[in-house]
């Protein structure tokens, strides 16, 4: 029976690990720390443990008793405040709660000698500005941080490196692409579209206008059920020390989203740019390579885009609620990755 | 007039920067920040004003306020826990204290749209363990951190360049190799063999034993006077955004040190190796090359090994007590660069 310490609990990503786990780890037993109350049903789970305690990462002392009370087998830190647009516009916050609370998570574990296997979510934004000579990126390409967000998730790749050689903490460190799916907050692009697109079809309107930022970007989109996977894989099998990319090895510009949102909407969408959504020094294109998963740990993405794009679209048609509490909060919040 | 804030103002480099400034720059204002008293006389200054501000960088209203009233022409960031081996111990304490105090700064700066320069100091522990066939450093060679201080001094540098790129901000950066010279804590490798080594004079002995660490070890040590020119020049003639090697350009192994010392005080030295000197992960040779910086703003070192090593030694000499108090908090202290 494996035990998982997920942080960021109440998060996007943290529902689609629990999924996974209720579905392929019948028997495993979670414990989950986030600063906020999930707002998912914990009693959905069939097959898992799950216990969440309110908690700040910040908080060393109590994470450190937690950690001695629980004895994970592995963690998954899943908490971050992982808005890059929020990172322009609150540096220190988003550098306290992406670096510091994981170099405390760090070090809770060095000082009491847990053997846990700890997942490091890294970020495709670590990579900065690439020429497209250079793409795919994998792994081996020097990371040139163009945002404090990104500067945050390098200096967290490089404190785990340091605790691995230096220390000997086994820690499996990605370089996770963009990811979509179902319960993604609206403060990340393709979700924001979708709501607003699902909004203008609950109104009646068979055409509408999107407000929008630069659309000529080109990232690199998996679908969360796919990393979650990745990352459950990356604990059992993946290299102590060693970075994964975690991506589909293929580029969306946003232009190309929105045209295929239309179409599974059948409607006429035209958008406005809002200069305040392009950010000072944002990266172009990011397509990363996925060959050192693959290779290392049997992982590809299973789930066409196609299919993440309507399951975003139908989960915006459910939610009960399109401007549901809490979601203007704009920053993603600590546990939103 | 020249305004200068001055960051880490009780430590080492602080007081031969203002001892520079004293000889060179006679109409300079000095606004110095520290937590810890200055141990040197602030009225030995004749031609430059000085005024302390006993002020934690943590206290980022404290520090805007600061930065409100002064209006600085130049900010020289030399506030540090600069200890690789305290940063071993207390990883948090010193990350906290170089990444997060110099974000803090930057912030207070950006917010306060203050057209100051700054300068901001790094470290060749950057660079990491290097082939031999890579010495002596460029600034190109990409940094490999080994140590948690290591990891916050690139983390420093990343953001620096967020900072300039994303935000417009005037910083220029150094990579800065071992200095020695008078006054250095004896937590640094070069003053605690002087120290060692004069307290055995001073007992009368001709013959003594060093304890020490790994003398194989090979530094690029340059005079603290020679850095602290440097540091004025770059701030001057140095290029926005740019990072600037500071160092000598050549090495010299921590044997060679003692043989040298050894011959100054006419003394036959032993040494005793403990093992706790001897780091997880250390950086075996390490030799700067300083083409950019003598290119740039014509810098080069003067002040020869030999001179170092003679005025460190007579330094200690006149110290009046050798082990006097404070000596023993073995972390270098947040000024103590």
């Amino acid at each position: 029976m494996d035990k998982y310490l997920i942080t960021g609990y109440a998060g996007f990503v943290s529902r689609h690990f629990l999924e996974y786990l209720d579905a392929n780890e019948p028997h495993a037993s979670v414990k989950g720390l986030d600063v906020q109350e999930p707002e998912f049903q914990q009693s959905s789970f069939k097959n898992i443990r799950v216990n969440f305690e309110k908690t700040d990462l910040l908080d060393q002392d109590r994470v450190e008793s937690i950690i001695l009370n629980f004895q994970p087998d592995f963690i998954v830190h899943l908490a971050s405040y992982s808005s890059v647009a929020f990172s322009w516009r609150e540096p220190i916050l988003s550098f306290r709660n992406n670096m510091n609370i994981y170099l405390n998570l760090l070090e809770s574990i060095r000082k009491l000698k847990a053997p846990a296997r700890i997942l490091s979510i890294g970020s495709s934004e670590e990579y900065g500005n690439v020429d497209e000579k250079n793409l795919p990126l994998t792994e081996a390409h020097i990371p040139k941080p163009l945002s404090p967000y990104a500067v945050a998730r390098v200096s967290q790749e490089m404190i785990s490196r340091v605790y691995v050689d230096g220390y000997g903490l086994d820690i499996v460190m990605t370089r996770s692409f963009n990811h979509i799916g179902p319960f993604q907050k609206d403060t990340f692009v393709v979700s924001s579209f979708a709501r607003q697109l699902v909004e203008i079809e609950k109104s009646g309107e068979k055409r509408g206008e999107l407000v929008v930022g630069d659309l000529s970007i080109v990232r690199d989109f998996t679908d969360v059920r796919d990393v979650v996977r990745a990352y459950d894989g990356l604990l059992k099998k993946g290299k102590k020390g060693e970075i994964y990319n975690v991506c589909s090895g293929v580029g969306h510009s946003l232009r190309d989203i929105i045209r295929q949102m239309s179409a599974i909407l059948n409607m006429d969408v035209s958008t406005e740019t809002d200069a305040g959504r392009i950010r000072p020094s944002d990266n172009k294109v990011i397509i990363g390579a996925n060959d050192k998963i693959m290779r290392d740990i049997g992982w590809q993405p299973e789930i066409p885009l196609q299919k993440s794009l309507e399951d975003v679209i139908n989960n915006w048609r459910l939610r009960k609620s399109v401007n549901r509490p809490g979601s203007a909060c704009g920053n993603g919040g600590r546990a939103s990755q």
